[in-house]
């Protein structure tokens, strides 16, 4: 069942990617971090769908935490629908972010941002598209054809593409020394997770959870959510812990499943806190983690190696794609071919 | 019960306090107007939480489509917990939106913004503040303390706060005319919908749904699903129509139930493919909206009066209030105490 999956593949063919990534595209990462810094962009303007979106949530973190860059998650109804694009200063990089480079939404994005003069880019894996065509600098993913519906290896390439621009922007040696590692701590993290089949059994007649993650893993629990309700048709929904105390904390009933992203760095005190909080409650934990103390506070376990906190969410998200393909299997769902939705999605 | 609460009086005293903020605050928004014009503001940043995040949503449709103005929703961990704020432009507004002023994040951003340099401005209901302090233009939602934990008359007089500034902005004077004829349109709206209470019974056992809205009512879908978290304890996630065809749309099944927020305007083509298609899939369809077409597709139906679709946020939102309410109601939980959360939170 699962683990015969091309799923089960491309979530294992993830190491190998970032890999290659690193080996023949980071030529054309320096090119567009050269060309940030000359043409002295103050801030991004980012357009993205589906799981692209939560890659353009970890890239809002990122460069604004280690390059100090305003990123804005647009809203491209305004450009198609609307027809009312903000006008954008003179030095704003507006990024398309997509796997198959079609969504004509994201498209309007980029096209629009041509004509206002500001510098385009695209992260695609399809060098051939219509956002390709839109962009003045192109990131191609590499990933190879993703046969499987829900998009994996697609979304940790764009998280790799993402960490490397924003290391070569900042000229931070250490940061592409460590990314360049990256790939066998995936190998790690794939390894440290072959329990995962069997976990999932566990949760087979959850109807719904939430995921709860912040700052650069934010993008982690909308990832891990997204999955989770494309393969297994549960409503998981994601929330930054501060966000969850204003208002949906009073979801939380004993039993009621949270999946809690959290890693070791800066936010582990706050992390900590919520834990012991929702454990109080009798909230079911699941914890994605590489500390165990709160790995120890899960009910259920999912670790992965120690990192920096910026490169987690290339490691976190690898447990939580292998849970939803099992939780998808234990209800005997096809992982492949989940119902309803199709691989390349045309939203205007 | 219901009707007997605080949240009910409160969620009926909007147009009250709508037609007051017209009467007397209309000063400070001109000012603030004239401001941005003046400074040559090019883009803006917005920091809020919980109700006020999906006020501040609305600002980022209606500031976009209206006046033109990048607005990005700022992610307050890289101010606090990170402490590496992004730089922003000289020519940026930040703006606070809070109801309570209190939530140490979001006072930490309008900080960090003066600290730069920009121009601040904050929207909130409590004018002596810690994030009234931090503001260089203060406006005043003077909606009278708001008792019930569930935020209802504040959320409305924030989205009042940001028209009347939008169209100041625009020296739209149609814009200022037809605000100060929405306090009649919220009274309409409410006798529009004395049947929610009978409508609720209906829902007494469900689990969980979705909202979905798009543009200017994509805050509308927000705001409505988190009504129901916070008072019934119903996992209910907000989509965009597009989001929604981006993977979930894989949740629905029959009887799944799913509100859907379709003004008249140019989202309406779209929006009646998707309720057409969420039909056929035999979704359970609650419809809020002012088209009679949408309204007969829905099992259940909210109406509002027809307004311009930028204004109909003011309105779609009621049903949603009462329709939370009721549902709490029916289920016998207290509307005016959800469990678990409290008025104010503080979050870093």
């Amino acid at each position: 069942m699962g683990s015969e999956s091309i799923l089960f593949q491309e979530i294992h063919q993830q190491p190998d990617v970032v890999e290659r990534f690193a080996q023949e595209e980071q030529g054309r990462v320096k090119e567009l971090a050269a060309r940030i810094q000359e043409a002295d962009i103050r801030q991004v303007v980012v357009a993205a769908r589906g799981t692209s979106d939560n890659a353009a949530r970890y890239a809002q973190y990122l460069l604004g935490a280690n390059n100090r860059l305003p990123v804005m998650l647009t809203t491209p109804s305004l450009f198609t629908l609307y027809q009312q694009p903000p006008l954008f200063a003179p030095d704003t990089l507006v990024l398309g972010i997509s796997q198959s480079g079609q969504s004509p939404d994201v498209v309007s994005v980029l096209a629009e941002g041509r004509r206002q003069g500001c510098v385009t880019a695209a992260i695609t894996n399809s060098t051939g598209s219509p956002l390709a065509e839109q962009a003045d600098h192109l990131v191609s993913l590499g990933a190879g054809e993703e046969r499987s519906i829900a998009a994996t290896k697609t979304y940790t390439a764009q998280l790799y593409a993402v960490g490397l621009l924003s290391a070569h922007l900042a000229e931070d040696a250490d940061g592409v020394a460590i990314l360049e590692k990256t790939s066998d701590l995936m190998r790690q993290t794939l390894s440290m997770n072959i329990e995962v089949e069997r976990l999932a059994e566990r949760y087979r007649y959850v109807r719904n959870c939430v995921v709860v993650g912040r700052g650069f893993n934010y993008s982690t629990a909308f990832e891990i959510a997204l999955k989770i309700k494309e393969l297994t048709y549960t409503l998981a929904e994601p929330y930054s812990t501060a966000d969850f105390l204003h208002g949906p904390l009073s979801l939380i009933e004993p039993a009621f499943p949270v999946f809690v992203v959290a890693p070791t760095g800066v936010l582990m005190p706050d992390l900590e806190r919520f834990v012991r909080q929702l454990r109080k409650m009798d909230a079911e934990l699941l914890c994605v983690s590489n500390d165990p103390t709160i790995l120890n506070l899960g009910r259920t376990q999912f670790p992965f190696p120690s990192a920096p906190e910026w490169l987690s969410p290339l490691l976190a998200i690898i447990p939580g794609q292998l849970f939803a393909l099992f939780l998808a299997s234990a209800r005997d769902f096809d992982p492949d071919r989940p119902r309803t939705i199709k691989k390349v999605t045309e939203t205007l």
